[in-house]
């Protein structure tokens, strides 16, 4: 933490943020400049204290972070890649994970066909809605522990693990016992009593990022699922919201290779919920593994135009079974496998 | 709902778009152009429906709505302005509310201090945060069921009505009993289970605008809340995330005037959170009155220099009430009193 | 200027820092923790020189500005407020200034009819565009010399002083010739071969933001208008992009107290561009005076539906008297005159 | 274009509406919903308006644009791709264009030894600064003229086109005689006097993306440069400006589908300046490849910690190299050549 202090602070004020540092256990260092002091706070933890405790305090101009707020999630905590694995599936790892499915379950006979086709194409886990948060009231908001069951019963015919969203706190119970991955989504991502819940549990968590946090409010969300001893996070670009609207939301490239240099989590990317519009998914999903990502997240639908949700953004059947096959090769050429 | 036809779209795909509007119980008519046809879907009930619903038909190049997807908060709702009654204090009459007081509760010597000021200065209603949500785990998160027991006792000494923020579905019991004004932060905007059930409460609500979201999505939030009945929302606008980093948060001082325009809402202004830094909340504070808003939302803190939480953007008792001495002429001159 | 070593830097890294500091004539003092070096880089002039200059430098992990970029613009070199004289009328003084007109000049008769009632109703300068940055090469660009000729004309029976835009760089000699005040356009905020050359002026210029200039390289901009020695500069707040859709333009109210808190230079506001609708410019307005703006440039048209360019964010005229008399006392609220 | 009228809008204001389209030449339909009229103005020229001509009309509540406001852009203008052919390279077609060089041109030495590289590792046209915009006033402005010259020299050696940027309508006969392509940097996108000049000749110009124009602005701004019958446009994403502040400016990689889906123009990607450092440009090359792009713009130095402008986000000769390699079966792995 680097304080710099007003131009004539007295030797009173110099002091005051001396003894705050102190009283945190941090070291101190005073920089003399001709026109300036600037204090460098010192130590290991400097992360974990809010810049606003220093810049409050009388003679001070500003304060600049040098750690970052974030710990557990960072690669200096955990210099190696984390991998989580999702029974038998490794996501982080060498092969690139490809989750797809309906953005809601509206039916078994719509999830079957869509884990076959998943399946067929090299797809690692099947993804379904049962309770969606949807902006209007008025919306459909989901089939609830129905479509939990359906879930199930596909995942038990097919072998494939399952990622649901959770929305609600009272649900986590239902989620342990119908979930191999428990989502949540970018509307909840500081939704900080959620979070503390789920840190509390051994089972994987994707998280969204909010739909405009920084990486650093991300990776910060990271640390509560991780502060209660849950150590199996996976990362999901999803969109930021952007000034540009000829998208639902502008896909963010840069976080993959920045996620990469800072933290050890797998980062996984949506492109269908980025776009808002199937037209854009492949480009994005292609772009997505170029960059680095450990895997997709794609809304997959065997007829999009009668989606009760989403169907914007849903590929069909055939227009999943290409990107997949053109995947492949891009996958390849950045050294992973499919 | 306007659905512009792709050049050369058939008759067929035309068919289809009618055919899907007639299902929602529309009315639709042909707008046949040069190039392109455009089809009409026409009724009060528009804007309920996903503009996805006709986007994902073939032929179709765009959909634009028309109607609003918010209802039961817009003006043509409910044309006359409404007005909330808490504990006698009318918010979105003529008299500018100001509530004021410390981000977090911190001891009951605080609060009195603090209500002191509030009171003598024509504050009518005390804020204070028992449950905090911090973006780090590693923050204080709040006293919790003690700082509401502070509060409480705080309140029946000065005869001020509470407002406190909720951040867990859980605490709803415990926020009837001892808040006159439920807040859902900004973070919880599009929580949509904590909504709901809020919504089945005649309980005041207070509802932050989420750091990214639009008015639309803020008023289509406010429906959630009146869906089930509660018809006691007030709005608050607190800053939007922009690219702008001299500030914590950019006050949109437009979106006083939209709200006025296409809501019966009363809505007040948190200048505190969007500066994030004290030196700017007064000239934020009497923007927000001259631009029309029902009032305001101030921290205030004995000794911010101390202050657990957000100490940078909290006015000391002084700063208060000088800002309160300087709103008053404004407020006149706009009409209203304080 | 603090550059952050990474963990671990070699001692030849570090004595690298060290050295491309001492080239360019700082100080230096070594902050040794017990993670991290961190370089404290020290000098009046470290603003001057990029941060990239230290980032790249092998070892080091960020680099973070402690003096700001601009100079000349700041508080610290001026620390008095400068005011400007336009022909007898000071911007930045104790009176709010109003700059009032049509967005482009299309007939004498409209001039005329506009220039009555800005006089009228305590306006102090007339603004006319003559040549006009449109966005689409289709749309009209504005009458040009002829616009000036009309502007002259009014002027001097009104005794008006005129402001009007330079678009382009070949038209100074037009410019010295006919406008008291050369405006630049939001578009040509950081076009540096139009702000050179208007550096070498001694005339008034008025710098507009541009539509994503943070304030920091708002203030940059101004330093070249002031590097060439031409210091009568004002500012001119019109709003910037966001994901907001509802306004043309978000209105950065903060930037008022941001600008005054940092830079001696006068600013006023334009809340007609930044709405882009006459229904929202009462209420920005106001919210300007109060915040401490130093005037208002608002567009005003004898018939805005039969405008030729931005007729939705003009006001008419009864508009414009109506809102001149509410100013006014909203000024003097806040101690200013009108 | 779609006029949505207020409820109870009268017959005199929808006649209104209904005059102005027929002035325009348009044809209109009326759309008697049970709440509202809506009326549908048609013609292919719509977009050559602006929405304001309508939506300043008494009566009208809002307007939706149908056509796009540029045209000559438009893939509905041209149906197939265009390709530019710069000296013998054809931008736009089967195979991948990379243009690669410094920042700024520094010396002779420095062209040629980056020059060198670029060739052996397959990059097809050599880029570099002679006149460089610069936020400050205060920092290197290239070395203009000569730096030309030595452009000329390493091209004439080495068959390479060169690509470098206008800053200044005054330099339009410089660069026709020393660039065969000349670049329009993001802050100029809207610069209307400098695209009316280059719209005259028959040069080709690369457009880069303002850095926070829309889809549809950039668009337009290209329309501006072919309105005067110059074909020979190149589009360049260079990342937007959003509130992330992990790079200095988000890539845009949707942007990359959307202008294919919308455009017939040739667009490639500059993801130094939209990085702003090298350590993440390998990372977004290889995602603008793998989206689509048909080509990039890469900024490399000999020695990057030397660089007198943008040391840091460019790559050095080695790194270049590496990614070079690792690019090539990406684009194969999309049907392109490198």
């Amino acid at each position: 933490m680097i304080v710099e202090m007003k131009r004539g602070a007295s030797q009173e004020q110099i002091d005051g943020v001396v003894e705050r540092a102190h009283s945190f256990g941090f070291d101190v260092q005073l920089n003399l400049g001709t026109e300036k002091v600037v204090v460098a706070v010192l130590g290991s933890d400097t992360g974990k204290v809010h810049t606003d405790v220093f810049a409050v305090l009388p003679g001070v101009q500003s304060v600049t972070r040098v750690m970052k707020p974030y710990k557990l999630a960072s690669r200096e905590f955990h210099p190696r890649p984390s991998k989580v694995n999702v029974s038998g599936v490794e996501i982080g790892g060498q092969r690139i994970v490809v989750m797809a499915g309906p953005c809601a379950v509206e039916s078994e006979q719509q999830l079957i066909e869509t884990a076959v086709a998943v399946q067929e194409c090299g797809g690692l886990i099947l993804r379904g809605g049962a309770f969606k948060p949807r902006t209007s009231p008025f919306s459909f908001q989901g089939l609830g522990k129905d479509a939990l069951e359906m879930l199930s019963k596909v995942k038990s015919e097919f072998g494939l693990p399952v990622i649901t969203e959770i929305v609600d706190v009272h649900d986590i119970e239902l989620m342990i016992e119908y979930a191999d991955i428990i989502q949540v989504g970018a509307r909840n991502m500081q939704n900080f009593s959620l979070l503390k819940e789920l840190s509390k549990l051994k089972h994987p968590v994707l998280l969204k990022r909010g739909l405009s946090a920084t990486v650093t409010e991300w990776l910060t969300a990271a640390d509560y699922l991780m502060a209660g001893g849950n150590r199996r996070v996976i990362l999901c670009e999803r969109g930021i919201r952007t000034y540009e609207d000829s998208v639902r939301f502008s896909m963010d490239i840069s976080s993959i290779a920045v996620v990469k240099n800072v933290s050890h989590l797998p980062i996984i990317v949506d492109p269908s919920h980025a776009a808002g519009n199937a037209l854009y998914v492949p480009s994005l999903a292609k772009a997505a593994i170029a960059a680095g990502a450990d895997g997709l997240l794609i809304e997959v639908h065997p007829d999009p135009a009668q989606a009760l949700v989403d169907g914007l953004q849903s590929l069909n059947i055939p227009a999943f079974k290409k990107l997949m096959a053109e995947l492949k090769p891009i996958a390849e050429a950045v050294g992973r496998s499919m």
